[in-house]
């Protein structure tokens, strides 16, 4: 009841809907754990651009990451206001007119200047934290990069300082005069799943062809479960 | 082979990883109807904001709306450049070293700008194109918009005239000299399903109690299957 909130900003601040607004730090970091794919505005020439990409998060800070070169991370290198933006999708809200439909949804938006991260164990701290949020246990098995693997990516750090969300849960809401009509209304909930691991070709001379799939991909869904609606 | 393409302008030429780049129409076309939520990139005082919404497209526009009033809603009324993305996320690429590991997408962007729909009938025709998109066979179950609901809407068109694709799909792609190592690599492919409605409270004296599920929800998914893996 009682747990630490962000204050809000005149660029974090709810204004339409503002009953849906989230604050907390605690309830705003389980949304962030959830998923592992953000949308990071940022300008080019005073041109917004949006581009997806995975993230991980530690303490409060989000790391990302990409091939260095890149508009996105070249922009970025120059210190450039952001916004970091990411949603998950609980279910369609089938209201009995067409009007009161709408989304079940858990979405944060984070604002800040992204710092590229230079010193080369920070930037291997960085991936680890990447890959350890989208898979956790996956780091432990796989090859560590090589100095030449982390000169050729860019690795940026994003402070989670100031952040908003916005959570649409429950039923829908309709007008009292159309609750008789015959219409079925409710939720359709969606998640999302993941199927049977594909593996690899088997090298006919590889050792991997023995390894069965790790525990750590087969629980899955135990990290990233959509439970919020 | 040879069906139509968007040209690359400066803003949708892909530079990283150009093998991924799809401009062709038809096959953008399906990934924007796969899905129903996009992530609008614009400009406030210079500042970038990202703001997930759902959307719907019809021939070569896409449809989206809001609350008369939103920040967003108010910003793209001026008639600002926006940038609109529609991202899936396929599979989790899990190759032998940190560094290879990458994601299976298929994302969407789009520049322009967004034109206010202020006519009444072009308004419920955008509001059906959405609801359509999301959910084919819902608008003729549901009560239609009044005019009253229409005017504390606004709905925007964006035509899709400058857009590319990016897309990556297959198994990782390791280094040769990491074939030999004795970790499990392959897909974890991922997917969003729809769960069993949730009826609404159904009303003691309502007639809605005796509706059954109708097919188009039923069949939600044979829309947006996620096949593109």
């Amino acid at each position: 009841m009682s747990s630490e909130k962000f204050s809000a900003t005149e660029r974090t601040k709810i204004k339409t809907n503002a009953i849906r607004a989230v604050y907390d730090i605690d309830a705003i970091t389980k949304i962030m754990d959830e998923t592992f794919i953000c949308h990071i505005g940022f300008l080019v020439n005073n041109q917004p651009f949006v581009i997806p990409t995975c993230y991980g998060r530690e303490n409060n800070k989000i790391f990302f990451h990409g091939a260095k070169g890149s508009r996105m991370l070249k922009t970025l290198g120059t210190g450039t206001e952001i916004c970091l933006t990411i949603s998950i999708v609980d279910g369609i809200v089938l209201a009995r007119s067409a009007f009161n439909h709408t989304i079940n949804y858990r979405s944060v938006v984070i604002f800040g200047k992204a710092h590229e991260i230079n010193d080369p164990v920070e930037k291997t701290n960085a991936l680890k934290t990447i890959t350890e949020h989208i898979i956790p246990g996956r780091w432990n098995d796989v090859r560590k990069p090589t100095d030449k693997e982390l000169n050729a990516t860019s690795l940026f750090s994003l402070g989670i300082n100031e952040a908003s969300a916005k959570v649409r849960t429950g039923p829908p809401i309709d007008d009292e005069g159309d609750l008789k009509l015959e219409v079925w209304a409710g939720v359709l909930p969606l998640k999302i799943i993941d199927e049977e691991p594909i593996r690899d070709f088997p090298l006919t001379d590889g050792m991997d062809s023995n390894v069965s799939v790790p525990d750590y991909i087969k629980n899955f869904n135990r990290k990233h479960k959509n439970n919020g609606r």
